[in-house]
């Protein structure tokens, strides 16, 4: 078997077999096939696609690229999420204590912020001494005793991924499908949860722009789990605007706490307990949507939840003292509120400008290993369909600075769009791929 | 400019611009955009495209990337020519003598045989001595002096062009017409002929195997040379049987000896011919066709093209005493005459198995660098269209052992195929493009 022509057979339009893909996979991993080849087969998958047969060999060559963990050794059965990212999407602090408050055991491994998107480890990180850097014995050690952990990806993990990843990032074949499938669902597969929630965003602030590709990706990511043995289901879900209002590491921390403390952003609230709600009925704890939904209201009220984020946060290492008190997060320098130009109805709160914004104000990352500012960040106080007066706050915008603070404030306002007549509030999903 | 967003560019089939192709040629050339960004972009083009401009841009960047000779500081003016490759194609061993003996030069650089096509140096290092590797200067020099020189591609010439090509070979990119148009004519265009001859073969022995696609290829690279301020003409021409009858270097060699001398099979006499004619048209030793067919026709009747030739074997260091007596030239072990094992007309010679079987024999290379047997080939005796009785000679295999023989004879056999009522014979020509 030679790479070039595995590169020739999919240029070509025609379908690899499970051999010539664990072939090319394990040959790229191990050195054997360079970059250049690897990178011109990526481009051919990427233009001339993969069925769902090719994706799955794909996934399962990447998987076991590396180390397989079985979470089974220590609890009976644990649930993971994964969400393809998007902006103000917070959702992972607090649906993953509701759901261990719950008695089901949650292993997530998660990812930094790039471009527009933020990510899950950054927003934790703004806790002083979180350590998010855990060995797998660690990692499974708390598994098992808190039944909860948010750890970054282990490089044992789907090393495969690691190396496609950086590649596609520098050659143009990062928007494709099967590889965004195979890239998400190869970690998912090694990192061991025996059920997978898969919360696809959809929309001008995700990587799928249109409904169409998001439930083709979601139905891919299901068909693959169920193929190789997992549970898992599909939420599509809304990201042309904002989730929730805080865009921004501790000021998306901060609103995660106020919701685990019962409050929060309405939206927010909502999405986070739908999210709990699938991943309870996936770990089996509930017999239907009702009654998972019921459990979760339940561990939010009871304040059950929030001991659990509290539990995760001293397991590792983080400042509890910050989270009981999120008046001592870091803070940025410079807080202006933008009172509406206008008045009229929202048509739009463009998530992705709402994200640049956040980006260029030091909050997210242009390219891997940037430092971040947890500080900044922007506050969004309303959705689309709202009636909004002239006058009243729009948005508040934290900044390090008076340039970037003026620069922020005209980026937010752009992302405003208004109307005369009234309009319709976005829906929080599109369906569910089961 | 980053390299990856030219990729994105024409991943989303977009038109590059002039900067955008030469800032990725010259960062190419120089090491700073690596194999991995250029082998995804390579795909991209394969799979999208370029237009007559791009792909000129496109030219004209892999053309600067080195030096780029002027030969009109040794003569008025130079014409070059290029085959895109076929079996049994010892054209320039006939025509460039012959347009050299009219009294316009002839500076060509040529290519080695790779797979199933054969290529001049091979041929021309049958004769012990001869030298292909000639510098700038000697090639100036020899081409003022001589008025014909053949020597091989100078590595400072296009260098872009032996990089890209050597990346496309393994990545599975080397069947794009745009693509295959740069590589081409980047070393024309570098080499410095003012005027261009391109056969451009087409059939089951060429690398284009539609007419549609030979059409299109022949007419960018006339439109190419046109924008590059250079003469240009395209011949298509039939590479579905074999060139004349001989496929093997030695063979080929004294079959091109023969018709220097007036002999020779009678297509492979009539294509050399035409070739001749078109070159001396472009070099404006002609007016039309028919005067320049005349001026050829009496440089072979004359002998001044071979004296033409003699001189260019001289002057390269060939030894002269081996052309004049090609019963000198390197000879096969074993000879055998295949008589045809049926009667009717010939339907079929595949010039792609033919020349498979002389790879097969030792007279062509699998891979670059390997070595070659200067002996050995394949002699066809019949043509499409032919009527043949059986028992009559179909074939000669020349051959350097038993087994290899056995292999040959059958291979060749099979190329052959047959009819029981009359066959068209082929065209030589399917249409000039100027």
């Amino acid at each position: 078997m030679r790479a070039v022509d595995i590169i020739i057979k999919k240029r070509d339009r025609l379908k690899l077999t499970t051999e010539e893909i664990e072939f090319f996979i394990q040959g790229y991993t191990r050195g054997d096939i360079p970059d250049y080849q690897a990178s011109a087969w990526a481009m051919a998958v990427m233009l001339n696609g993969m069925d769902v047969e090719e994706t799955t060999d794909l996934i399962l060559a990447m998987a076991r690229s590396g180390d397989m963990l079985d979470l089974s050794s220590v609890v009976p059965i644990a649930v993971d999420k994964h969400s393809t990212g998007g902006v103000g999407d917070k959702t992972t602090l607090v649906a993953e204590p509701v759901v261990a408050a719950c008695g089901l055991a949650v292993g997530k491994m998660s990812g930094r912020g790039l471009g527009f998107s933020g990510g899950t480890l950054d927003k934790m990180e703004s806790i002083p001494g979180f350590n998010v850097n855990l060995t797998t014995q660690e990692f499974l050690e708390q598994l098992r005793t808190t039944g909860l952990v948010l750890a970054g990806q282990s490089a044992d993990l789907a090393p495969a991924d690691g190396k496609l990843y950086a590649l596609r990032d520098v050659t143009g074949t990062v928007q494709s499908i099967p590889l965004i499938a195979s890239s998400i669902m190869s970690k998912k597969l090694a990192a061991g949860a025996q059920a997978i929630l898969l919360d696809v965003k959809v929309g001008l602030g995700a990587f799928m722009q249109t409904l169409a590709d998001a439930r083709r990706l979601a139905e891919l990511m299901v068909s693959v789990a169920r193929l190789a043995g997992r549970k898992a289901v599909a939420l599509l879900s809304d990201m042309n605007q904002p989730l929730g209002c805080a865009v921004g590491n501790a000021l998306e921390l901060k609103e995660a706490i106020d919701t685990l403390h019962g409050g929060g952003p309405q939206d927010f609230r909502e999405h986070c307990l739908t999210v709990a709600a699938h991943m309870l009925m996936l770990g089996g704890k509930a017999a239907d949507e009702a009654q998972a939904r019921q459990m979760g209201e339940v561990a939010l009220q009871k304040g059950s939840a929030w001991e659990k984020f509290r539990a995760l946060v001293i397991a590792q290492g983080g400042d509890v003292a910050v989270v009981d008190d999120p008046s001592c997060l870091p803070t940025a320098r410079r807080i202006e509120i933008i009172p509406a130009p206008c008045s009229g109805y929202l048509s739009r709160v463009d998530a992705r400008l709402v994200g640049e914004a956040v980006v260029a104000l030091g909050g997210g990352r242009a390219k891997k290993g940037d430092p971040i500012d947890y500080a900044v960040g922007v506050v969004v106080q309303r959705k689309v369909g709202d009636r909004v007066e002239k006058g009243q706050p729009l948005f508040t915008v934290h900044a390090s600075g008076e340039e970037k603070m003026a620069q922020a404030c005209q980026q937010v306002l752009e992302a405003h769009a208004w109307s005369d007549s009234p309009v319709e509030p976005l829906p929080l999903f599109y369906g569910v791929i089961r």
